[in-house]
């Protein structure tokens, strides 16, 4: 008998359900307030930026949310994603340890973007929306969602980050591909946008501002919606798919994870992996300990207070509570852009309250020494993103081998890191080196958090 | 019932064996000879370039060679590999006929190279080889095997043409990835490259400098031998599986195919698909219409002579019959890097002269128009060579329509474009054009061929 390295599941075993954590979380969520009147928001408060049913999914109780056929039919052409055993890594590692990792990079945009971008396209479709605007840092997010519109026939308009514009021009070529219209970040196109370059026409740009730019203007047209690839509940609940589907297969392998890891920015391909086991075990059954792993030079689960804050730079976005840096932190230029975010998702950081999970930090160059490791050993490059989990998984199977302990460990490779090789030439140059950010910086934003009052 | 978009094979239906179409000819192919005797070579005469499993392979008559379990184990990562149904490519193209494709660029390359570097390193690692050396252009190829190389522990040396290794920097990075060490060729580290640089240190470099530079140092070490991404016989063999596990799929659908599309450079990825199925007519099976599609830059099968040449620029290698445009013929910069060689495999070509294929050429920007169409309804950007198969399909779908018949069209998908945006955004910004050879070059470098007498 062979050893089996990949765990497949047919076409008819993708799942026909999204999980929703709310269902089974011990303590609600705390409210979303609304940034002018600081009282919780309802759903029509939402509307000018998401279609009613991406909104409904937002503050769903329901357990599971049924993905629609045409949905469906998309994910199939890379969906369900396969399961790895990391044979080669253990065996490189020397530890007793079983390693599986699910590989999201099978998707025409290389990641885990997909998942949400394809329902966020078809639910805003099928609520007569001509046209998304959304941001994007280094291209994954803006690639993706530029995919789902050419499937279903919407326009799509994407704020990049000028200095990811002018830096990564392959991204914006695959958005180009995908018929996307992409737009440097800040632009003209936008009156937060104008006030930005008029105190500087050379900035450079940020997420933030990108965000405030695309909110704006989907709020100004009618046949116009707001896209978010992070943070919400409804994304997050999309990315259960990577967690279902690991669930089948895990058990097609005989093993069960004693540990599960996942890199986390703004928190959605880690609640991807990791919220169907949370809820599983919060439903009485097996209860894997559960790793987030964050950039040492953006930690927001780790350094971040947990205070309600605005999603973007300018406040136009309602008020969450969240693990933040301040929305005024600016992150240091690490190459990991996907977990560039001062914010974690609610959900995430709710669950980090409750004790369901732990969040560990690590640095750059310690992250691409592991997707080293991994790529030659498994034979897939990572995302600098990924590189995190793959960091995270390793340092799970090393403390294995110090303990002599044969346990479990499943992680989330959630992107291939093709359009990151320039990031890889750095290192292998020897001109990476770890980004820090400013302890007063930090300190600053903290110190900004919009003033809340303890709702009931 | 919803359309299926994705056949997939489990684990356990991947091919044990690969197909060897030398079995089913019905007229063998012309004798391999000797660079100075101008003698045929016997499998002693390749020792010093490759390990004598793979010579037996280049010459065996042999219908099924079985594919090793060691070689098994590393497909799995990526095989079998899917079959998609194109049905928004079809809807798009109001076409009544069914399209097919193959997709290989779910390998860790991202194209199908793998499939032969793999068993090239297993063969040479078995027989003692410590070091593999090998040409590259754009970079494809280089990767594969560094990745083999990676996971079977040989050291991977990649000469790779100057002009490529300065502009695509990501690829190397890739290859930096793996393990391997790359060097722009023209180099200083052969007598061959020496002698180029000497009489132009500027030297941009070619795919024949680059080969002759790579069989030079294999021939002076005893642990080292050369490895070779396209053209030989053993390489066509092991790009089998493709249209092997295509031949299942298509069970799977219920159809079969009409026609079969492939890109032709060297051969390696048309032959994969298509031999399976030329010889399953050949046993007496349905036959269907066999498309060889290659660039008009670079038109070997359809403006070539079919004569004995070299397949290098120095003249080191054996003679082979093939198409070719001679071996001092230099293709246009177009940026279907991996179809820019002066020969055709020879198995390709003698199928040509069998009568076994059609064979016709497209220009550069109709190529790219045909990638974008397909990757904005597909959801796929294809890579630059791709292209040409996707035209093919596209041009045999719009025939369809013409005449109103409902065929199945089959095409090989050979890999992803995410390594050259570069070209998609030159052909966003209106700047490519089509390349085109110089008439006269072309007739100087056919009456340059070898003169070899007719072989009995």
């Amino acid at each position: 008998m062979s050893k089996q390295t990949k765990f497949l599941l047919n076409e008819n075993q993708m799942p026909r359900f999204w999980y929703n954590l709310q269902a089974d979380l011990p303590k609600p969520l705390p409210p979303v307030l609304h940034p002018g009147t600081l009282q919780p928001i309802g759903p029509a408060d939402l509307a000018p930026l998401f279609p009613m049913a991406l909104i409904m999914q937002e503050v769903s109780l329901e357990r599971e949310i049924e993905i629609p056929e045409p949905v469906r039919e998309v994910y199939r052409l890379w969906r369900p994603a396969p399961l790895f055993r990391a044979h080669r890594l253990e065996k490189a590692l020397g530890t007793p340890a079983k390693i599986y990792y699910k590989y999201e990079g099978v998707s025409p945009a290389g990641s885990h973007k997909p998942n949400t971008a394809v329902p966020q396209a078809f639910f805003n479709q099928q609520e007569g929306v001509k046209r998304l605007v959304t941001e994007t840092g280094a291209g994954q997010w803006g690639t993706s969602l530029a995919f789902a519109g050419s499937l279903f026939g919407l326009a799509v308009e994407v704020f990049q980050v000028r200095v990811s514009y002018d830096q990564k021009p392959y991204r914006r070529a695959v958005m180009h591909t995908y018929g996307a219209r992409c737009v440097a970040s800040p632009s003209g196109e936008t009156e937060f946008g104008r006030s930005v370059l008029a105190k500087n026409p050379d900035h450079p740009g940020s997420l933030g501002i990108a965000i405030s730019e695309a909110v704006e203007l989907a709020v100004q047209r009618e046949d116009t919606k707001y896209a978010l690839g992070s943070v919400l509940n409804h994304v997050l609940l999309h990315q259960t798919i990577i967690g279902l589907e690991a669930m089948e297969q895990m058990q097609m392998t005989g093993d069960w994870p004693d540990v599960v890891v996942g890199c986390t920015g703004g928190g959605s391909n880690f609640a991807g992996i990791a919220f169907p086991f949370i809820g599983h075990g919060l439903r009485g059954g097996a209860k894997p300990r559960i790793v987030a792993v964050e950039p040492a030079a953006c930690p927001s689960l780790t350094r971040g207070k947990y205070a309600y804050d605005f999603g973007d730079t300018a406040g136009m976005t309602p008020l969450t509570k969240m693990h933040t840096l301040g929305s005024q932190f600016t992150p240091p230029g690490f190459h990991a852009g996907g977990l560039r975010y001062h914010g974690m998702a609610p959900l995430v950081s709710h669950c980090k309250e409750l004790g369901l999970l732990e969040a560990v930090s690590y640095n750059q160059v310690e992250c691409f020494e592991a997707g080293v490791l991994f790529g030659r050993n498994e034979g897939i490059v990572p995302a600098p993103e990924a590189n995190h989990a793959v960091k995270g998984a390793i340092e799970e199977a090393l403390r294995c081998k110090r303990e002599g302990k044969a346990e479990t460990i499943l992680f989330n490779l959630c992107g291939h890191g093709h359009f990151d090789m320039s990031a890889y030439e750095k290192y292998f140059a020897g001109e990476l080196t770890d980004e820090h950010y400013d302890e007063s910086e930090l300190a600053m934003a903290l110190a900004g958090l919009p003033s809340v009052p303890q709702p009931a």
